[in-house]
């Protein structure tokens, strides 16, 4: 219930206008989406400017395109992640200014109104570049700088090792690894800041889709490391994009 | 390489000090050690004054007591997780005001000069808390101040919505729970900070010591969920603590 | 063996048109489908009006529709689950006033005679609603009338919240989820009757298919909950129906 | 907030005797413990005489006997599941009329006031019983008649049979079972009430610890089946007792 | 070597027309296949009048063609399991006589010259059939009487018992169940002779492709079952053949 | 129901001594029991002079000395598998002439009353000795000849051939092995009988308690062989000892 | 730094045409490309004539078809594995002189000048055969005979023992082998040289993809074995072929 | 049978002092021992003054003690892994020149003659040192040198870099390393020579007793890396031995 409602209503009550019982009676049943945090769910968006996030997956391009709609008409920026090209076509109708990115199979309706912060998105080879670009569109359309380091694996740690100087400028990295998801440990022994790991289901055989990437780094010997989902590049980079925004904003 | 060491080695040999030949070898086998991102290892916790971290599991009483005695010789302050009482009394010898942890089975030597942020470290029930409580004693000896929400199941919720405001105040949310971790999904739809979850090894039968608790929070619903190992309170407490100091120095 | 048939064979050894050594050759092979327990199976759904089920994976359209044309021509109820829209237009030749459901991907011929009680059918996202439509489907088919309450994830509590007075009119309630399924739990620590789960396949990477949801619902911290298979939204809609047919014919 | 303490605050509001802002400023604090809900959670037991339950597994006996005096000061009954014998003799101290259920390994204070209607508990063999007197002790706990069935495995299909009138009269089933768990199905297709089951981690090998069980009662081939966690004849038996209840009450 | 060639060596020794350099150098590369147990290999077929067998899975329609030419050329019976339609239209055009098994997907050209003892082939619904079906034409074509008992799956325990006297004139019993297979219990608890279990691949979500009913019928509560790999009905029936031979020959 | 009972009943009915309706009351209460397939389980020891089998796992040493007195009291024989010397003493004070077989950890009393056929009890290892043995006790207790050919592991090939002249003489063969298990397929493709494998639990790391045997065994390139599970000794022998009957019977 | 580039730098130290500050600056940024082990990676393909490898499974066939033209231009042998036919045929268009091997799905450019050692690829069937090409491909483009003996299931063991005299001859063997992966221990027990296992893909049911083979593998009782994932017949050549050049080298 | 023995027996033939007829009774049973490879196994160790090894885990103190007397008799050296202390004491009694090396659980008597080759066995923590030490002294044991690196996990590169010249001087490498096992493809992508991987059962939760270290491992970016079962030192060192004798008696 919006304060000016809620006052409103207790001067009803105050002036007699409402009686206590009707009171009582709206009160009793007040909905819980006008208890405070029913606003981060519906206005979270507009007070932040930060983009409504849809999950295209599951979704048929028309009913992604009819969301996405639907939030492009509130003004806020919009990012629907796990679209097919499909499902843009059909947002691009509705939305003409709307941006599909091919390689990490986003759609995005503007951005962040500002970048605040940098992370550096790296991944170690080609066949994890989709995941890794999901994470760097994501960051970008939350309003940070994004550092893509790719082709980085540690069988060739000198390539690594040379891009220490822009690793080490990022307020939060996103690790995006497939295979034995090594990159991860030695990436977070040479930074300070929190590395936050995508295993990726890029393999085959004992690689189970992830699961052996997933693993090695929960088993991190960095203790600078957390994990997401395999695969989840959007939610590494929403993570990272926050801890950048904290990180940059008190510089 | 110590900066000042090159210099000299350089102006030896600008001078005639050193030969070419002679200078030649010495840097074609230059310690990989002295190449800047080796301070981090050696030299991070002088620095920044942050403790020392010892896992002590695995490692001898004697073990663990010397090696603490060795970190505390050089003033920086130390953890040692997986601590037994036995490892405590034999550093206790050594190191006499160590102190021991008994619930989060830590012990802890001085602690980082002062709490810069705060963080909360929550968890559902009694059987959590000891790898809530190495969560807490590890953000405290890290310098971050630390609020303990404990007994607050999402079966029953009231009593998680009641901790609500206290919630919001800290900088990062440290979330320890076994069974089906839904505690997680709960508390990161009603905040705006990183929560770091922490899978515990509480249930039984299908519990599996903790996967069941893993798999949910990677599955997590909330994009604000990370997630380390099974009963790793630490790592997600140092993850925690260091974001709670970003964003907390910013303010 | 009828109860009419086993006196009238007893009559006759009694009068002596039948030997003893007939009618001990007659009741030594009994046969099983003749001792009360039978009945059960073949004559349930003309007894109790309610329909018979058929599970139409992996039975080609033809024969999915010659085995509901059969149960038709014996004017009970039948209801098919997991059946392609082939299979209906097969059986739409046969059985005219044959319903289909696109999104349950059931057919039904007729329902059960009244409604008896009220189930709410629960989930939290559209990729479940095919599970909670066939739940919602055979419930309505075997005479329970249907609260459909959908987008209620635990990410956004208020939501669920608001839905509350809906929820507690049900005398039983089916939760159908995926990803991490902390729908189940929520939900059974807000409620007094049985809570009946179905982990949906909804998900990527670590969801497994439904694994995931599933065992945390079995580790659920609220003892109201039972689980069921995978996707099963039928089996979930069958025992709440039987269910709320007992809660509601009380009353 | 409870109605009386609402009304109150509205009749100061119309009487002057709070202002209006003081009454926004309690209104918009409202604790969440005072909502409706929080009383299913706190009054539950004192309303309706069913026992409060304690989880007794990772407390020790003082815990455990603490928490069960605390429960018996309040007039409620009181069950402990997963209690040692140490737990009882230390809550015998506390509370002289506590009893203990060595095979169930349960501990209780008083039961419900009244038996109403009557579950089978059913297990196949000696090893199961542990897990089948918990189940059966909380059923008797919670005011439920309960008939104990055992050593009815499916090698020996003439005991099963023979016990089928027993079997028939309950009003809701609890069948524990280790190693294939086909006890399950087979009972299943022999009544018409709802059957819980409990996989037990009987047995050795490839039982797994109770998983093949488990995944053997999922994929019944019977639709009155669901499912709990491994060993929990606790949750079986507090659903099938409110199914009872609810059976048992309409007659 | 065959014991005539060998002969024939030793004899040369003796009467020198092979000098002894020579025989030990032929002794000393003695080819495996000749010493005995190769005659099992490669002429087992031919002595005994009993198929040939080919796994089509992972050949090419013309690969599998070719093999069963060269068998049907030795004028031994021959078996194709796992075969496509088109590799059976390729092999009719190099073996007019061969037939096609559609539902069990076998090619066979002849079979043992005659019938010996009989089996049950069981399963207990229709998904199941193609298994079944394996086993049924395997065991056929190995010269053994088949007995097809289908759709007698627990649930419906009477139409199982009603088939009593039919399975007890087996000589062996080959089970095929998906989900949860309990139908092997319950059988290899009514019978005498060896039951093998074939766990089917059938079922959705938790059956995981055959793996549960795998489970249940390792951990059988009857010691009659012996188990083979998830839909190997040919080698339940290879077995389930030689033991029936055994029985039968006795008689 | 005994035949002669049903006759009595029925002569009581043709000659008037037993009314039609109280001859239909008991029949149709006719227990099950009785209904022949009930005697194959409670006589048919006492029929066939083979022993009744006590699993005394998971029973106290009373209880397993309990249970071997009453069959004992009836004299068939008995035999007793994962029984620890304690349960042996605790029969021993009751029966004097049971014995005690150490490293197969079964108790005997009495056997079959004489041997029929030969089975071949095989395994690599002097840690599979246990499970051999216990496989051993048992065929023997069931009145087949037992060949025991020990450390006949593949990695010794010609150790193993050695032997072949032994192995070839049995009627059945069971082979216990652990880590990878291929002694089955080995030995499978050297015979013409029923091999039973029995994965035994021996091994480390990814032995996995027998899992990595067991699923070698199910995978076996030979036809010939069936699996039971892990360590069970007992059922790979009494499936061998039916089978050896079978084939020793008819020559 | 090329050792030629340091000592310039030195030389100009030295003689002032460089300062130390810039000398000391450019030594501290010192790129770790050209830290000695930098031209192993760049560097080695031109040294030893040995090929470059592109893993070409997730690359399209453009992509493939490019990196292989610029290996080429440089002059070095190239590999392709896990090709389509598609992407031999883009590089066919820039790489003339490229060949296909359709069963290892492999792309070579060239070879290792000369054949140094042999090594044996093993497999037991015609389904492992793309595997133990794949293996024999890659061993003969580095430069290595190749003897392929393929067909000797341990099933069939005396085929495998007529094979003896040539494998003893190879310095390193691979095996590749699907379903229990028996043939590397039997193989291992044989030799007195490394064996590599290739667990295959090949079989059902519970092969797992796989992994049956390789816990069979990892699990062989001969410790001449180590492994490699699974169908990675490349990794096992490459190793088997470094292995081959130490032990011909030395003859 | 040895050469010599055949060509006595064909001499005999060729003399008439053996008839043909019994040289062909000697030959066609011509015991598989004697056929070459047996040497292999009997007299290996004689031959190349290698080790004998014997696995003591599951062996009891005495029958360690004894097998390693009966090996001592003949003069050859001995290895025991996996031995306890007491299994140490019992062999001393009857061994006195017997060494326990008590990390690595190893007894030694004597070893090769001399040493040849060199190999690195390296690991990350304290905790991987049991395992290394065994594949260091077996690698002794074998005559091979060995260079123990420890302590040099990927979270401190630094330290790893710095022992990169001792770790290039190796013929061979063994990597034991639990936890995410990156410690392989790092130091792989550092060398020349093959790398053996063992993962080691060190670390908690989802590091699974190694399982995760293996399958980072098994999928390591560098293709110089093969795999043995978990903890299994011995069987990396055996195999690396062998790689070292060849690579160094080259030069």
């Amino acid at each position: 219930m919006h304060p000016d409602s809620l006052r409103q209503l207790l001067d009803q009550v105050a002036t007699g206008t409402t009686t206590v019982a009707d009171a009582q009676q709206r009160l009793s049943t007040l909905p819980y989406e006008d208890l405070g945090f029913a606003k981060i769910d519906h206005h979270r968006s507009l007070r932040t400017g930060l983009p409504e996030v849809v999950f295209a997956a599951g979704k048929t391009p028309a009913q992604t395109a009819a969301i996405l709609q639907s939030i492009a008409a509130t003004g806020v920026p919009a990012l629907a992640t796990r679209a097919s090209r499909e499902a843009f076509e059909e947002t691009a109708k509705l939305v003409p200014d709307a941006t599909y990115h091919e390689l990490a199979r986003c759609i995005t309706i503007g951005s962040a109104p500002r970048k605040v912060g940098k992370i550096a998105v790296m991944c170690a080879g080609t066949s994890d570049l989709p995941v890794a670009e999901e994470a760097a569109i994501t960051a970008e359309c939350f309003g940070v700088e994004v550092d893509r380091i790719t082709d980085v694996g540690v069988a060739g740690l000198h390539r690594l090792l040379a891009q220490l100087p822009r690793i080490r400028t990022a307020n939060a990295i996103v690790v995006c690894a497939g295979m034995e998801g090594a990159l991860t440990s030695v990436v977070a022994g040479l930074v300070e800041v929190p590395v936050i790991a995508v295993p990726t289901s890029v393999g085959y055989g004992t690689s189970f889709g992830g699961i052996t990437a997933l693993l090695g780094m929960l088993n991190s010997c960095s203790p600078l490391v957390t994990v997401v989902n395999i695969d989840n590049g959007f939610g590494a980079a929403f993570n990272a994009a926050r801890i950048a925004h904290l990180s940059a904003e008190k510089r």
